[in-house]
């Protein structure tokens, strides 16, 4: 993780998942090796994509054995091909097998959704418009895939209800409409945190304009309402328009000029990247 | 989760997950709804599939506030319809506000993996070949993929490196052979562990009922190598076809009358379930 | 606790205040009473305040025995005076012993807090000037430090490092210069968080405005030069004074008309609201 | 710390202290450096004091990234004064911004305890008095208040409820009296712990010496008491006084030759000492 | 466990305990009864003993389902003849498959303690010397293994290194002499702490008395060489006997008139105490 | 451990038991000596045995302080005689008194289940029975306890009721016949998981064939009743011998050629091999 204080965070994730692997250690390698011997083996990709996890990666053998050295020939973000070398990992061959179906059960993630968050991304360049992820994400794996889509180049939603407000219609009824939920967030949330409105109609945006949302959320509207929508706005509040957003869509909401488009794929549907450890070589 | 023990222990990983999304608190509920007030919201299904993950999304709420209540309408591994309501939620309504998000990541995923195994379970009913998962699932989630996997009619591979044995290719350049790798196993492994042996030629197939291995892998072979290496065990061995199962290829192994297909896309690449709480009642 | 989730996530809190003073259980109270007996005892105000935490305090007593209870007399954020019955503990009598100082010590603080910021708070009674703690909260138990701010009518800042930025000199130098520390903060950060700049200068204001800043802090200027900023800001962003500020030197700031106060003491320096339990019944 | 088993404890409560201020990073510092920088910044006290925590302090750097090094130019328990330079920490930026908070919170709180209670400690130099602390400490910090103590001068009570007994009214009263409650501590606590009787006049101070009590605590007994109860116990048991001891009324024990004076206000009342981190310096 | 505190403290090491047995489930009760039914089924003893740990065993079977029910028909510390109907555990009938092993295991042990423990104390009932247990405990498990050697009728000796000062040799070398080493326990450590020379002489015996020692344990002396220790202490400090006391040389203490005699035995010794669940019933 | 996995995952079994002994640290060394001194002591076996737990003895030291070094004179699983110097510890003495006893109570544990195990074990060297441990494990640890019979000479039977499948009576009564139950087993667990029935008759031995058993138990039957048994097996599934084996009466068993023989009492009724820490040396 770029963040040296999420790298030092995801240390438990990584224990939790090496712990569900072997609760009572790797019956196949002891049975064949039970003594260390010094190895290496390659990591490989097996399709086209944009990396992201090497950090994560490299971790998972350092858990189980501090001595392991991992040593990557590109970066997180960066493409790579089908075929490409991209790291060699080095250390006793049995904390190798050990560590090589977690570690990479946690890079084919990241990598898989940085791929499709670019992919996506691409058809935003050279716009305004900023692609960013959701809360719909896999239960405790959060700062994973943010980062993928961080990496992916995508850009960043609230992490989750502490950091921003978010009056969806359910809050919005509670309070009695637009304007008192606007202004019972402005009482009681940090003065810090943006308040933003999600609206289903061109009516609702009004209200939120006019009750002084920081951002107004076009929630599964048409793409004539959307720009109805953005036109009124006028700049008066950042606009973020969302309606499962995927690859095969998100080009229609190119030409809109909308400030964000927010999109749950990237994270709850990006297949994995492939990729596998090779070539093990055993010292003498 | 239907085991109890398995039920017990998901508290962790729920935890983990709204504290994730919570570390402070919920500004929006807060805002709107200082004070408890109870209400109802319906869970409805978006898509057509098979849902899984029912007492897990119940239990998100009630870990939350043990007063919450949640029924359900159809049973785990039941098929639900878009439009279907699925489940009733009762409770402080904050509750259910907070809750939400948390509980749809866990049942939308575990839901997703359900309807594609059931997808693909399919062309193998009626025949002798059971469809099952690996070890390629979300790190910290294994047990939750596991049991949706279940749900949607496959079967179950071991559940990680402590409760089986599987013999690839670096274990048996390790050992020195199949024969030697296949002893080394059955000398220091449980007694009660089965020996599996990774071949990716008739050779090796061969080499392994030789050694008397319990179960056989043939590992990405081609279909006419497969069904020659399935005439030669000839029932001497257990065997398990491997090498990117998906709906679009699994047709393929139907006619091979293997034992069992693994498949590791049933927890790596199905997508959610598309599922909403709509309709929330706050009651007077 | 008000929120839900808040209330649901002190546990581990509370747990580790047990351990830590009963690490092999209660020598005194296991001597003189080694068979369960039912009794009562009295919550009692010591000096005039404002109560907060009465949740956790109930919650300790809980956590060691569910079957105690505790009816609370008022409610938290209510002012009390010396004397008066706050509330009752019933349950097993070595439970109300064995949680007691525990569970003081959680509302004591609180209550300090709660009191220290009424006090200060009150000078800004029917201005537009709101009066927030700071990120100078004890280790670990800063979820109850803001609650008990709140109770006591301040408001809140960010609840850490990750839900707004907040650009002091050395990111400022380290991205060389106000506008553009702003700039890379806006590309990176979610696009849902303010970005507020430290300034100890009118220079720095005059930056910060022209880099589109949401919020500006006024860091330790004096009075005249704070009134500058104010006047040139004018309303251009939110407005956050801060310097040590305390209950002896708040009132300088009444006539400011600065949006926010913040004060680091209103959780590192407020006294303890002494409070305890009397007038134990044991039931025959 | 100076006991190595605390230093190697304190981790958990530096995580979980970290954790709570950044649970999804830091936005500001990644926004302005998203790689590394080595640099150095300087730990300057703004107050005169006593500073303690040194190692708990640069813990919370190292956790974030074993890299960091901190050189103290103090040892815990010196006297420092405002403007002093303190300490120097070095390695990445990103890491000295991260901890930076944390690390102060820590560190202000012990300094603030152990000048506190050096303050006071003072009026008892050169007397057979012992001024100690009590359980009236921060929930799930006890360790480290109780060394700030250490180093300021102050000696400890028992660390909680597992160590020592100690019979207050609750525990004779269900005992049947003083004899019986000293009686049952004698025949089930470990016999190497103490056994304390909290009087409240002389008459119960003859009961605990006839019952053998090992240390006697005048509580709350005005000066001529608890000078007549000292004398009639007369070296049969050890003397503690007790009863809202602060620096304002500390000087009234002096003469009263009592073995031990506790002071619950030096951790539940003592403000922090101001100290700040400064001339941050990013080598090129 | 008796004790409020412990019983609530109890279940991290019982859970720690369920889920080493069970990482991935009950495979053998979920194959032959997937829906929940309910039953009952007995403990019963198969050896003579003393029963310890109802509570550990019934919790165990709580944590898994809070619906099962336990009802014991003797209490802690009872002790019961081989065949004895002991308990009745009713609920989910996979539930109690899921924890039998599991309870058993707690429970045999504590048992097993009790036992051994009655059957030494018994030597030295009507006398004043009393049999405690030492820090040789199952790590882990000192709570449980303590609570078991008190229902046998064995007394508790310092429960660890935090709550009551030892003095052995290389402490006294470290020191300077014992004299030295008695000063500095009592300069640093808490008032409330008893402290304690280890003595291997009669030599060491004259010094501990003059440095004024609470307690000298006499480590490993023959029965004269003690016998000639307690008359030269005569009284002037308690006086612990130790050195591989079993059940087999235990008597040989009983004539002189120790107070107490330590015996590490108790907990790294005794065998467990047979028991077992029989007699399922299954309700239609 | 040699397991790499193991080794990494058994530092909080460790923490537990360093905190359960150390919760507010070690009084007594602390008072001798509160300064770092280098120092040097000796592990010495007092008795004969098989040593197994060196890694984890070394592991306790350098949890409180990764600066002391722990140096092994022999190898786990070496037999040791009395008064041998097995390893030695070098460090900071006060790390040394600290861990002593924790590190000793893993050690003798270890050793004495892995020198009870070879004592049995002797009886069946040179045939081609198999003797292996149960779940009868002490809660908490049972991966050391696995390992230490192991290193004694033992095999391992399932780690636990994840890992295979064993069908008692009470899971044969539920599936309504024993037939019924291997066939739930089949079509619900892993397919890697081996299915074992436990049979009290020859009856029950019959139909356990006849269903196609992997493993048949033979429980608590008589010498002659197992090897009429056996003989009708034949071969067509693996045979366990199980029922209250111990040093004593394990001969009996060295006849049958059976191919398992399960004892619950290597783990629960070993004592444990007498250890100390001897001669430190403290350096100048």
């Amino acid at each position: 993780m770029t963040d040296p204080m999420l790298q030092a965070k995801m240390d438990s994730a990584i224990l939790l998942a090496l712990e569900e692997d072997m609760p009572a250690g790797d019956l196949s390698t002891m049975a064949v090796m039970p003594e260390p011997r010094r190895g290496r083996v390659q990591l490989i990709a097996k399709q086209d994509g944009v990396i992201a996890g090497l950090s994560v990666f490299a971790r998972v053998f350092e858990l189980i054995d501090p001595e392991t050295c991992v040593e990557a020939l590109v970066d997180d973000g960066d493409e790579v091909f089908a075929g490409q070398h991209i790291a060699t990992v080095e250390g006793d061959v049995r904390v190798l097998l050990e560590g090589e179906r977690t570690a990479l059960n946690f890079l084919q993630r990241m990598s898989g959704i940085a791929t499709y968050t670019r992919r996506i991304a691409r058809f935003f360049e050279g716009t305004k418009t900023r692609l960013v992820c959701t809360r719909k994400t896999t239960p405790g794996l959060r700062i994973f895939e943010r980062e993928a889509v961080r990496l992916g180049g995508g850009g960043l939603h609230r992490a989750g209800l502490s950091d921003a407000v978010m009056l969806k219609d359910n809050h919005i009824d509670a309070a009695g409409g637009v304007a008192a939920a606007v202004a019972a967030a402005r009482a009681t949330a940090p003065f810090t945190a943006k308040v933003e409105v999600e609206c289903e109609s061109l009516d609702m945006v009004r209200e939120a304009v006019a009750a002084g949302a920081d951002i107004i959320m076009l929630d599964n509207m048409g793409h004539d309402a959307m720009a109805e929508a953005i036109a009124y706005i006028g700049g008066r509040a950042t606009v973020e328009a969302s309606g499962n957003v995927s690859a095969e869509n998100a080009a229609g909401y190119v030409d809109l000029g909308v400030d964000v488009v927010s999109c749950g794929a990237l994270t709850h549907s990006a297949g994995i990247l492939d990729l596998s450890l090779k070539h093990l070589e055993v010292f003498e």
